[in-house]
């Protein structure tokens, strides 16, 4: 690639990042695409559709631009909680560290590449006709000793890599102490979730549950709530909720067809009264009794109890009353609810293989699709095609877009498949399925774009690169060098143009232009904010990382545009959170360990590099120095590993206790402690009520 | 080989067997050998030196044979605790397995080798005359059909081998609940150990120990010890205790030196004065206070208290105010107090990293010193050695049996060597000590005996085995079955002649009659029996079974000599725990994880060896076949991990609670109490008493 396909790149990408934020600094301010770019607003009231029409609307403005930059951690933190503060910390660590790598590979290791002559000279008077290659270590002649300042910044990045690395772990941890400290008594403190209840011939579940906790811990057991299956009664909720809406669509229809309407109404009326009857028949306590589930969550009168309860063994047989922490209840995955060790194991190994196999073979289909769109295979296929494709635009256009649309909607296929595979594997929460979720878009993410691309081979031969760990430093400095003027234009196409896309809302925007017609009578006061896919971004800013980590001395061209990117993504990230995300559940941090780890693999990965291509330039002292980095900066995260990663897991004790002494003299504790008793109901269990037929609402829910 | 020299060998190798069984019969019944024989009925008081003579105490007898076989496993209970128990049972497991392969291997395997024609053809005329080799399945014919009853024998075997270790791991876990059931209270069922107690400027260690469990547990906590250096007060009393020998001594001599005695006495008498001055200054608290380490035994009111407090991590900070559970007061190892979290994880990573390099490195002197045996060698660097070398007698038995032996009085060395290093890694008790090294010396036994055997290339090019791991299988399938014929001479040389010079406890018996004259005067009644070096003959018995499990389908022929070396090694250790060791300290049952885990490698490396022979006998079906089988043991092995491994780590809240409510009405609870708070003492902070100055008793020991 030469430098001035690189530049033609770069302005079209702006070009179309400069249209995509003018466009958004315009449609922000139409009230009719409030649910589009303000959800969250919308959602929380703060901002109503007002219809007054004013000239301001139609300028486009930057004063967003300056309020998403200005906004204090502490404002974040308030208002969208601890996992948006972690995702932003995300993007201003990678920010440093490649600011401190930016200033290391422009102004040292450019010019030093630029003055090898390797491959061939650099021509300073065309710079546009120069090959990106003159700007990558490759240029840099054989056995020269100018690659120990190559050498000096792998050992240097790793290093300030490292210390912010620990800094950062320090910094969230303690957020997340403090956060505890200054949160409300909330019932999944003071509940653990039990699995894997031995059945028992002489007693229901709950039964059970209550003489084995009673007789345990006769001082601090409180209550407990057995889980049913409730697939069938949700079945019969969401349908009775789709004909409500049906009913009051056509009540609310034009006068016109009123006749026909009131007729269709009185029918819907009748069926939903019908629904409505079996959802209670099917929630009365006689018909859930034989569809109790071998789990429980089970409440204590205190934080320590319930930490207790989580962290020892119960029972003699370690596959029975299983225990874990429980959820918020809003954050309940109420749907597949395994609740056998077995079962849970199985699904468990089972989805691992699954996800092995996508990764793997997820290529296939996509090179298969990308095939098509060659063009004389085109022209086989659909004769009639033929006269377009002469075209030379059309056929531009199709060459050069088709494919990696194509690979997009591919990808964009990924984190929904995840999150599905995530949900199968027993998880109880919503949160613990998007963090699953988000570790296998990141690993899918990494060996799909990454390796897939870096190893353009057949699927076989990429499989086979584990299998001969000893080749891996040789071949990966081959190959990965070779594909650095790829990845520069991928972080400017990619990169740019679709965090610009992701601020200009695309999907919704198209989603809410057709189905705007069928929405219209929705009330803005119903209106729900959608929650952040975390399990979508967080992989995609690592992935970016890993990019700059591993190219930072064999392409420092990459870094500007890298930073560049990750400006953009800083404030449309703090915007987006402001206006679009709602936090439903929190983790409380629990993402940054996922972060942490990605990190070291990027810089051992970089390493094994370091190792390859010293040898492979005839510098083999470098090589073999190189070799101590990866085992100190796996002893430093074995050293995190121990240090941090405990309170990411659980709480201490000490912290447990302080708690629960703070809200010893509180008034409102009895209060709560009578709300927790119900806090745990299965949503599917609750009254509904859309029919205008008030005699069942007079009727007693259990008889 | 040829099936004549084996036949040589078992024929020398059951003689010496037969002769170390009679000179036992004979030796165990003199008085004089008791120390030797009978250490542990001497120490318990059972068994005195009797002097009187009777012709019956020179003619052998069997009867101790069929005693040892009739000990029934309660009583070894009972006598010698649940370790031995397990000991025991790893000998009749695998006395099972390989009676089960012994019968497959024997009547189905070996026919099918014999009459193969792929090496040469089976002589039944000249039997000896066969070489070993027609007896493996490198016998069968390429490709053949047969080769599936091999194919389906490991199945077989796999299967049996897995349904064993089920009923196994099951039986040991029930009987660790039921031997703490059955347990009176001890006290390292009510204390924790901790360590990394974090520095404070205004208060000593005992002080924050102190006020930071009565803030957090004020009902449960009852009192701490802290622990001290005491390596100087060690020091002083092991001199005071010398010197007190050679005064007693002195004093016993015969007559005709008394006068020069009577001063000598005096001037050691009043140099024991001196040094037992010396051990109450260091041991008075002033003194002490100086020493005290950052680590205490913390004990609790309950043994739920003290299990919470071990589960639940106590401080926000991961690293500091790290428990673990206390073991015995006996059992603790006083000596290298490793405390801050720091020191000990990097004395562990040390630790493994001079493991790994001295099982790699451990081949070097051993070649070495073994290419000293080399005739020609010998005879350039000692020239005067010339005439008696050449004696065919003197050759033979420097070519035989210097190497073995040599290679044999190196692995003595061994697990001492791991003793020591365990013990630097900074565990707490003795057990602890043992059972790593007990790992340790497995995993060296199996690099060096086996694999060292089997790729008989450099050191380096063993390493390179792991590197490269696709062609393990292949590689295993070629050099393994070509060692069949060492291993079974192996197991008939250094098993049966080992076990039964075991039986003839040659060192102590060698010891014993250097040592004799110095240790007369000592009296029986002060006599201590040698405890159990589990770490020792667990791995060895490890060994056998996984050459066993390896050459059961390759070379069934190992399966008999294998036979008798267990049966041998029942008979010997009923009898050597009975007779010999004594047992101080219990892990409960706590070995058989390592049995557990090294079994499952046996089955996987010998499937690893299947897919390769199977390969390379030209039956890729059967290979292919194979690939479930380490799958399936492996997930076996995962189950089996959670289904018993936590019951080896910790008791479950149910049985704690149990246990604790038990004692709750019992009046000696009070007294048990009281004596818990001194129970982890310091044996070195214990008064001591040499000297015949009695005014030093009088004197209080703490001013």
């Amino acid at each position: 690639m030469l430098v001035s396909a690189l530049l033609t790149s770069v302005g079209i990408n702006t070009a179309l990042c400069v249209l995509f934020l003018t466009f958004y600094s315009i449609l922000r301010k139409q009230p009719s695409y409030y649910d589009v770019y303000v959800p969250r607003l919308l959602a929380d009231g703060t901002s109503k559709r007002r219809s007054h029409f004013s000239l301001e609307r139609l300028i486009p403005s930057a004063g967003w631009v300056a309020k998403a930059w200005r906004i204090s951690e502490e404002e974040l933190l308030s208002s969208s909680g601890l996992d948006t503060l972690v995702f932003m910390r995300l993007i201003t660590f990678s920010l440093k560290i490649f600011s401190f790598a930016g200033i290391i590979g422009i102004f040292l290791l450019l010019p030093i590449n630029c003055l090898g002559t390797q491959l061939e000279e650099f021509d300073i008077a065309d710079l546009a006709g120069n090959s990106l290659d003159v700007f990558t270590i490759s240029n840099v002649n054989n056995g020269s000793n100018r690659l120990w300042i190559h050498f000096s910044a792998v050992y240097l990045l790793t290093i300030f890599t490292c210390f912010l690395l620990y800094y950062e772990y320090k910094y969230i941890s303690s957020k997340r102490i403090s956060y505890f400290y200054s949160s409300k008594p909330q019932p999944h403190q003071f509940t653990i979730l039990v699995r894997s209840i031995p059945p028992s011939s002489s007693s229901s579940v709950s039964e059970t549950v209550e003489s084995f906790f009673k007789e345990l811990y006769p001082s601090t057991y409180l209550s407990h709530v057995v889980i049913h299956r409730t697939s069938k009664i949700r079945n019969l909720v969401n349908e009775a909720r789709k004909l409500y809406k049906r009913i009051t669509k056509l009540q609310s229809d034009s006068t016109q067809q009123k006749r026909r309407n009131v007729n269709l109404v009185d029918h819907y009326e009748k069926k939903l009264e019908d629904i409505e009857e079996n959802v209670k028949l099917e929630q009365s306590e006689s018909s859930l009794a034989g569809e109790e589930t071998r789990a429980a969550f089970v409440s204590f009168n205190s934080r320590y109890a319930a930490g207790t309860a989580f962290h020892l063994r119960q029972s003699v047989n370690p596959t029975q009353w299983i225990t874990e922490q429980a959820p918020e209840p809003q954050d309940v995955y109420w749907p597949f609810f395994s609740e056998s060790f077995m079962r849970r194991w199985i699904s468990k190994l089972f989805v691992i293989v699954v996800c092995i196999l996508f990764t793997i073979l997820f290529l296939i289909p996509v090179v298969v699709v990308q095939g098509l769109t060659n063009l004389s295979q085109l022209e086989t296929w659909f004769p009639f095609l033929t006269s377009i494709l002469t075209i030379t635009f059309v056929s531009q256009v199709i060459t050069g877009y088709l494919p990696s649309l194509i690979l997009l909607l591919f990808q964009k296929m990924v984190p929904p498949v995840m999150e599905f595979l995530s949900s199968i594997q027993g998880y109880i929460s919503h949160t613990d399925i998007v963090k699953s979720a988000c570790n296998k878009v990141l690993w899918f993410t990494i060996w799909n774009v990454f390796f897939a691309t870096v190893f353009s081979g057949s699927v076989l031969s990429q499989m086979f690169i584990i299998l001969d760990p000893k080749e891996i430093p040789a071949k990966l400095a081959v190959v990965v060098p070779a594909q650095a003027s790829f990845f520069i234009a991928y972080v400017v196409t990619s990169g740019w143009t679709s965090i610009s896309a992701e601020l200009f809302r695309v999907i919704p925007l198209i989603f809410s232009l057709i189905c705007r017609p069928f929405t219209k009578s929705a009330n803005d006061d119903e209106f729900e904010a959608p929650s952040m896919p975390y399990h979508k971004d967080i992989p995609r800013i690592l992935l970016f990382g890993l990019l700059g980590m591993t190219y930072f001395f064999l392409a420092p061209l990459i870094l500007p545009f890298l930073l560049i990117y990750l400006c953009l993504a800083y404030i449309i990230y703090q915007n987006q959170f402001i206006n679009v995300y709602a936090t439903k559940y929190e983790t409380a941090g629990k993402f940054w360990p996922i972060v942490h780890n990605s990190m070291i693999f990027s810089l051992v990965l970089m390493h094994i590099i370091a190792v390859g291509i010293f040898a492979l330039k005839k510098l083999p002292l470098a090589s073999t120095l190189t070799f101590p980095l990866p085992v100190l900066t796996l002893l430093f995260n074995e050293y995190c590993r121990k240090r941090f990663l405990p309170m990411f897991v659980a709480y201490s004790a000490e912290s447990l206790i302080k708690k629960d002494r703070q809200d010893q003299n509180d008034a409102t504790m009895a209060e709560f402690f009578e709300k927790l008793v119900t806090a745990y109901k299965d949503p599917a269990l609750m009254p509904i009520q859309y029919s205008s037929n008030t005699d069942s609402l007079r009727r007693p829910l259990v008889s």
